[in-house]
């Protein structure tokens, strides 16, 4: 049942189950032997004694209307930067290093702001569109909703995930990567709202701002606009977190998170972008002859193994490589891992069913010897495109940007078993 | 490229798409239009004016390490059952008709108990293998993780969702069918463990028990435990909610939910099942003839319309129809809805991916009249089985039953746009 839950990965799976049932039993063989002779004695809270927490009825049902983590997971948060000036302009990352799977829980979803979140009654806001249309339009969010729905898993990723100067600096893989998420979002295409209104002939662009304090402002090419770009009410079921741009965002998948203007408030369908700060100052990569490159929308092949990962330690025998993979460009083909330095590569085992511009969950059984060693993945997507090294990377783009870094992470695995930044 | 990104429904796409756009004209000819003049004057809160909290900085980056709803979504809570004799044995149910999309997020994942929630140490947990093997293993929660993961979106529902007599009385679609969720799981396939330890030849069922108060046991067949089974300790990227289990919990795809032992501490393997109190009192279904059908584990097809559904109030013109469908014998292949008190049938379009045992949202363009209507929706599952009346599984099953009813639910629609419960 196996290979029918996996379709296309029977292959891979096949010589997977081989190696990890050799390593399995390895592993029950060594430190799991003693664990069984334990079960006869066993500890206070071990069977065969029966543990505290079984001699005495638990919590209520409904004791929390709104479900919150176990308190032993309280570490589990945001990471967000020590130190910094303000926090009305700054980031929180997602502990990627912590979760498991592909869909990443609203409460820890990363945040990117720059005027601070504000709290917004869904009664009073309004999105308005106008410029090159016919009808402009201005929508309550209860009118907005009347709309023919689509809901869609994507990743969401700040561009500037990690800086060039931090991909040398970060401890786990949260530091660095961690400015992405990705959830199931719900809402209403572009598409069918400019319809309504009726976009002008020469209209190209569509300048979308938000309701925050920075009244952030982005243009966005009509073609994307009219394609899968949505306006989103929903992420993993429930209303948008404010954090991500409650009562509505725009969407636009596989382009730069700073795009998808949240707090949405206004459409404005121009011939000519706005070049406003976030695509002039801001969001633009500077390269080594001096010129910078503008408008870079689209989120290139990335990939970022969680464990084992940075501030981790690892056992000797049978470890599973685990991690994510994500493309702007369409959908995760391949993901290559190595577990010596780059010499060697094997693909590992994609979790189906490997969606469009959402993360992609990889596997790879593998047994550490005990021996320092340094582990990389490399993601490939249905352009073809692979994910470089950080030295071929910067051979073209130079140490001068701070956006767009999709460089190979790898991992230094001590002879202690702690795992630390390659970089580094 | 909305073909492109729903593979297979092209043909009820395009229909869908004619049929929405005439229908949005008329959405935007009629209410709408008013709104667009609007903007030309704007309230005090709408653009040209600038609303007060684009006046001053939102909250900080991190205000919220672990994020949570906006204060206006705080009536989206778990549905509590009122005046119950005692809540360590009850119910909350996920508030459906509020969610979009198929994930339910974890804080109003649905909620059934029999001896309360155990708040458990991780570190202090124990799952011990035994019975019928030859090596018996005793499991800390830190080599559970060592073994190779898998991640599955999977439903997960009550038997009794809902009782035989609640189908009569429940007002929204989460008193009806609220004892339903659906999230992306991440454990070990149990085969992997059982593999380990060594099966006896003589083994024909493995009885689960948990942690809690009640120490809950169930009796699952060998042949399922080596399929589909998965050892859980994650949901939605997370680690379980201590109402789902914390720190892990048995996970049987398509199974009645009382089976997915949560808190698992024991899996005994043996050659009869256990006959326990939650296999013979309870869930067990009588039969008008006296008798009593146990072990009936499979949740056969069912769906329900979220939108519009009980206590909502819709207005005349475009309303999209939309809800949920999912079996628990594999992939729904289509749903069927009708607008005439089921004089006649339409195909609803399916959201893809449509995964195995999973909910799948559907969705069918509606305009509607003004007048008195009766909307119905009926899943039909890859086996080829169709939801059934209430009337026809009646027929069968009689009135003594409460576990397994997956009757089609009617929703009625007053000329005032009021909608209620089709049965009262």
């Amino acid at each position: 049942m196996r290979d029918e839950a996996e379709p296309g990965a029977s292959g891979r799976t096949a010589r997977s189950r081989r190696q990890l049932l050799a390593a399995g039993t390895a592993l029950i063989g060594g430190s799991l032997a003693g664990r069984a002779i334990a079960a006869e004695t066993g500890g206070e809270e071990t069977p065969p004694h029966v543990p505290r927490w079984m001699k005495e009825p638990g919590a209520d049902v409904g004791s929390q209307p709104y479900g919150q983590p176990s308190p032993y997971e309280k570490d589990v948060i945001r990471n967000i930067p020590k130190g910094g000036k303000q926090y009305t302009s700054s980031a929180s990352r997602t502990p990627l290093q912590d979760l498991d799977g592909i869909i990443t829980p609203n409460g820890l979803f990363y945040e990117r702001h720059h005027g601070g979140i504000p709290e917004i009654d869904p009664a009073a806001h309004r999105l308005m569109i106008h410029g090159l249309v016919e009808r402009p339009l201005l929508l309550t969010m209860d009118e907005l909703r009347r709309f023919p729905t689509e809901s869609h898993i994507y990743f969401l990723e700040c561009s500037g995930n990690p800086g060039f100067e931090v991909i040398k600096q970060g401890k786990t893989a949260s530091d660095l990567v961690g400015l992405a998420s990705c959830c199931e979002w719900t809402g209403v295409r572009l598409k069918t709202i400019l319809d309504e209104v009726g976009v002008k002939p020469e209209a190209r662009w569509v300048v979308a701002e938000g309701a925050d304090a920075a009244a952030l402002a982005r243009s966005v090419p009509l073609a994307k606009c009219l394609d899968d770009a949505l306006l989103v009410f929903s992420q993993n079921g429930e209303r948008l977190r404010p954090q991500q741009g409650y009562p509505v965002r725009l969407l636009l998948p596989g382009f730069e998170g700073n795009m998808s203007v949240k707090w949405l408030r206004r459409l404005n369908v121009v011939a000519e972008p706005a070049y406003s700060r976030e695509e002039t100052s801001k969001y633009t990569d500077s390269m080594p002859d001096g010129t910078a490159r503008q408008f870079t929308f689209v989120m290139e092949a990335k990939s970022i193994i969680t464990r084992p990962s940075g501030t981790q330690r690892i056992a000797e025998g049978f470890n599973e490589i685990t991690g994510l993979a994500w493309s702007g460009r369409g959908r995760i083909t391949g993901v290559e891992v190595s577990v010596d330095g780059g010499a060697t590569w094997q693909s590992a085992r994609l979790q189906e069913p490997v969606l469009n511009r959402a993360f992609t969950r990889f596997r790879l059984p593998w047994t550490w010897d005990g021996q320092p060693a340094t582990i990389l993945s490399r993601a490939i997507d249905e352009t073809g495109y692979v994910q470089p090294s950080f030295a071929d990377l910067t051979a073209i783009r130079g140490m001068k940007s701070f956006y767009h870094n999709n460089a190979i992470v790898p991992w230094r695995i001590a002879a202690d078993g702690e795992v630390s930044n390659g970089y580094v």
